[in-house]
């Protein structure tokens, strides 16, 4: 089919160039480099609303992740990896129909001392994705309800792709509460393993609160990866979810000065398969604002495997891997993040 | 090369998003999911134009089709796989370098009740692509003549790729008239098979006229596909179009209500060579108007393969192939489109 | 990471839209096509700045390379090859952080007469990328000076790959010298091999001066791949450079009635090993400029192959490849380019 575009509408461009300079331990290596996106994944995105009368409104947002140091699209070449939703909503709430986030995301999002950048929560606590190694879900269909007093509810339900059968279904649900100072977040996953006989699961909470000078904050989440993993495997070494495990947030955030923040976090996440694969992380970061929109920053994390696993440490975009099974590893990065 | 831009130039950024939710009956099979593009293709354009004195213009466009359901490109991944021209037009007429539509596409588009959406008039009419998957001609030249009463020409020659040695060289010519509630078009198209020692080819009549309450319209193609097809196998069990055919296709469109409208068409695709794979089509969709820009529309389309053949039910974006050899085929599909 | 757009943030879209036809004499075969980017490569950028006060800025640009013949993105399929940046800047100068052309690209480009287009100076003069078939280099930092009284020193670094261990890490660093209808620059270029034991390496010396009524330019490079080549082949029969090499430019420009321009070069490349491998280019072309932004072409370039090699002539964005080897090769190809 084919259309012409119609008068009237208006289309905002907005985007993110974060780049850094990263130097990650990984054992017997050290991995020196230029990154995108070590606080924020880079992006460029497009959005709109149209104003349909009575309170309607219908929106679209295509967003595209990218990576600076090389001009190439992230989420594995996608071209609106990051978002890509069409959106009718009203006083009742709203649907959205594309690619997006995982409900359990938009409860550790806000929580993450890190902002999910260098240390980043969601490398322990599963933000819901049905592809283990992807952020966001395809064919997903979001129902959003009204916000009553702070409290907003959101259901996914994402269907896997044309001949799967089921395979990979994810429907996730949050509700979120947010007023004035505080947030607080429940969430429950669930996603279909390729025979829908079986499925992943985890329940997260979450919650902050901006005392002033400092904020606190702390996640807990329950989950299996009972549809992922074989009972031969119920760990990976390399992948940190296992069949059944816990993981633990806590941090918070000082002001430094007029225009600094020092964030910190420090993780937990305890395997509780035979396997025992167990691992202990803290970040820390430090960013100076030069505006609203343009910050410096740098950061640190260090993740000890606690057995022969290898889990990486991750900033925003990307995941260091490759570490010497059972070591240590860290990583430190310094950049910039411009937002327009 | 390198250059600056150029103060005084401005671009329009355009598009159209629309998802929907489908089920498709494949005889066999039956297949249920979250789409992009069901009635129109999702896209997202950049176009301007410049006045250069004397009723010259320079245009360009820049078009990409993308899928809402993954963040993806359509047109198998290119860039801007829906359009790409740049153009100078006058007085005389235009001339357009890039990728685009044949002038078979321009006859059909137009005069399709079904607006190229679910049951899609192109699946059993070609329209004129030198490749037998894709929908527009690379490396084309397009020569458009002025308007006269009405009345435009277009001629398109596409040449094919460096190294092909006139393969799929294609050409193509339409008439179209479009004067008030009439619309009127004939085209030719010729396409040469990979030695250039045979040809793909077809004549293509059309007109649609709205009479107030109701539209009605017609589609004839008489066609061959002589050089896509062998002696021994004149005809495909998947692909609708062999060396030699006709196809037809009738419908109109009724108001339903201030902002409703309701479309139908049959088609009817007659294989002429010895297997003689028939089919037949039935489609039919409403479509109510929320505004201008945003539609929410419900269609369903049943096609009848009348031998052994597997022909499938379009929609604009997608194919839902898979079908039992032999059996009807169906497609139910609801959505939202939104332009912006 | 995850952010919302800040207010007050402005884009702007800007691009360029080359498309021609061309004819290449390959030796024994001659190809014919449509073309994208014969004298200016097609583009589409988006770009901003961010006023941090103090003479501080923030900037970001990012621009796709497309080809407008088949709607795809060039420098191998990248969303954002032709340059990814982003950037702090202030009277001290610049930081620029991501994908973009080397410090000897700088000096040619503006001195060429052919703009880097039909005759390209870059097909025989090292523009400086770290890769041997690209004109870029990922994950660069840009260190520019301020400007004193013309002259501007830009320095770039930039890292291998993770894992490469050093591997083609290149460093460039140019003076350019820009003062009324003078234009002079110096470059230095040095790029380690895969295991960092030796390196290519270029100096290149350009100049240009406006007479008014025509321009002279010339351009000397002195280099050597000597990472990139072996002692038991020190040249390429189809790249162009070698082991040990000299390359010279003169050309020039002149004026063509009120809105149009001839430009034309001779080069001159000096394989310097035992194989010999030279060649001679001579290149015209004529510009006529329709409006600021808009222009038609015609372009002629043609190369001798002294000995067994096979090198092509190139234009902004296709190398016309294929040369019978010691045959002589030209391009005759005419366009039209339009800015925006």
């Amino acid at each position: 089919a084919w259309a012409q575009a119609v008068p009237g509408s208006s289309v905002t461009i907005y985007g993110l160039m974060d780049a850094c300079v990263t130097s990650a331990d990984l054992g017997t290596d050290r991995i020196n480099g230029l990154n995108s996106g070590c606080l924020y994944g880079s992006r460029l995105g497009f959005r709109g609303t149209e104003d349909l009368g009575g309170g309607l409104r219908a929106s679209f947002t295509l967003e595209s992740g990218l990576t600076i140091d090389n001009g190439m699209l992230g989420q594995g070449g996608r071209m609106f990896g990051r978002k890509s939703l069409v959106s009718l909503s009203g006083g009742w709430g709203a649907v959205e129909l594309g690619r997006d986030y995982a409900p359990a995301f938009y409860v550790v999002q806000p929580i993450d001392p890190m902002a999910l950048g260098i240390g980043t929560a969601s490398s322990t606590i599963w933000t819901g994705a049905a592809s283990t190694t992807a952020a966001r879900n395809d064919n997903a269909m979001n129902l959003l309800s009204p916000t009553w007093g702070g409290l907003t509810i959101r259901l996914q339900v994402a269907a896997g792709e044309r001949g799967n059968n089921g395979s990979r279904n994810a429907q996730g649900v949050n509700m979120l509460y947010r007023s004035g100072k505080t947030i607080a977040g429940l969430s429950h996953t669930r996603v279909a393993n390729a025979t829908n006989s079986d499925h992943d699961r985890a329940t997260t909470v979450g919650a902050s609160h901006d005392f002033g000078a400092f904020s606190l904050a702390a996640i807990v989440q329950s989950g299996a990866w009972e549809g992922s993993r074989t009972a031969a495997a119920p760990s990976s070494a390399t992948s940190i979810f296992s069949r059944s495990y816990r993981s633990y947030l806590i941090g918070g955030s000082v002001r430094a000065g007029d225009v600094g923040k020092v964030n910190a976090s420090l993780k937990r996440y305890d395997d509780r398969t035979a396997r025992d694969f167990d691992a202990t992380q803290f970040s820390v970061n430090y960013v100076y604002s030069l505006s609203r929109r343009t910050d410096l920053y740098a950061g640190y994390s260090r993740l000890r495997n606690e057995r022969a696993s290898s889990y990486s440490v991750s900033d925003a975009t990307t995941a260091y891997s490759g570490v010497t099974p059972g070591a240590s590893t860290s990583l430190i990065a310094t950049g910039i993040k411009h937002v327009f």
